[in-house]
């Protein structure tokens, strides 16, 4: 169940990928998602490759200031992952391997008929202190500390991770949301919609522009932790298309 | 042409859309694409929402780090448009309506038989002393002020924008890549490719993991601004995964 306070997010996304283009993230877009319908805001979003430096001030600025961090990627068996040591930097903790994470590995790669070398065992490493994210694809926990909750990159794994860690999260009142479809672009609409903000602050109106290729259309997408306020605005929004659409039809 | 310099970016994603889920970000993916091409290195990307103190915030660290800085979102013709305004706050100038974008819009609308009213005037807003970056899809431009980049956010103008920009940036060199697709996952390979890696310090060797749903498998890039470590470093590649793919057959 939601409460009336206020809780907030921000997301770091680790990768080297991310930043040359070759991996589209696709961790964002979900995570944005299932906070918005689990009444978390997420407020800020970075992206930084695969160095130590840049992850621990990225954690280190998110950490202090939002209520919840998640991170995606960098927590692999290969040398390029270094999630887990950057986190144990930023919290001061060393980085060792977990007794439970190796024992649910040992146990995962026993029954698969694989060995559980070094590379692997790397996967179980995290910050002294630390508790599991279940893994449901893949075995191999993410963890959390604090308040950062670090998940994997590769998108399934994500998915399963965050399924299993938001259940324990403490949430917020949903942001209830309305939207219109405005067949004109901002340009007919943005002086009336600048006034009908204005008329109802207790909502937040956004306005998202639409592109075919040939004309501009407008989703118009009203916000608000409470049902009255958004209703009455939504009304106002058609009223204003309903305006623009009779002088159109008569010039 | 590209120099041996290095020349970095990062990128500042601007929309309350991007946190909420409503919008799947894709020009960051495309603006690495871009940048990888051109030589110019990614650095960070930032995406926070339609709040004037964030978005200074982020473009000042950004733009104090990093050679260039690109934007996007929050320049159209409404209320929540309002990158502009923290952009010239940042640079600590005023925003106005720039004569020369009121008279390309002008035009434009005059053209096509529309009105040129405030909502729209309001794209042609930037900060004092800015120069345009061309829009091609629906004129209204962006802008470039000291290394600050600002562009749309509909996918489409913003292609056109960084099309038209990205010509009159300095370049670095490129970084060369080459990709192995490996059919064993980063398990089987971590401990030996963590051995090229040390082995081959001219390159930088990423190791990317794909889940089929079933069954992991890893895409191995090695990067290098010279051809020739990158080749040596490939051919190690090579000869790792022969090795285990004999072991595999044999075991």
């Amino acid at each position: 169940m939601g409460s009336d306070k206020i809780i907030t997010a921000g997301m770091l996304a680790i990768g080297d990928e991310l930043l040359s283009g070759r991996t589209k993230d696709k961790n964002i877009g979900h995570l944005a998602d299932m906070l918005h319908l689990a009444g978390i805001d997420l407020k800020e979003v970075r992206i930084v490759g695969d160095e130590e430096e840049m992850i621990v001030e990225a954690l280190d600025a998110l950490r202090g200031r939002y209520d919840y961090v998640f991170t995606s990627g960098g927590i692999g068996p290969t040398h390029d992952d270094i999630t887990a040591d950057a986190v144990a930097k930023a919290f001061g903790v060393p980085c060792t391997h977990d007794p439970a994470a190796m024992e649910l590995m040992a146990a995962m790669y026993a029954r698969r008929g694989m060995e559980f070398n070094e590379a692997r065992q790397r996967m179980a490493r995290m910050p002294v202190g630390a508790s599991h994210i279940p893994n449901s694809v893949s075995t191999a926990p993410g963890f959390s500390i604090g308040n950062v909750h670090v998940m994997a990159g590769v998108p399934q794994v994500f998915i399963a991770m965050l399924e299993a860690l938001l259940p324990t999260l403490e949430t917020g009142a949903p942001v209830l949301s309305r939207s219109v479809v405005s067949p004109f672009g901002e340009g007919d609409i943005g002086t009336q919609l600048t006034a009908i903000q204005k008329a109802h602050p207790d909502t937040s109106i956004g306005s998202y522009p639409r592109f075919d290729g040939n004309r501009f259309s407008t989703e118009i997408v009203i916000r608000s932790r409470d049902e009255a306020p958004a209703e009455v605005a939504e009304k106002a929004v058609l009223a204003m298309i309903a305006e623009i659409a009779s002088a159109k039809a008569a010039g």
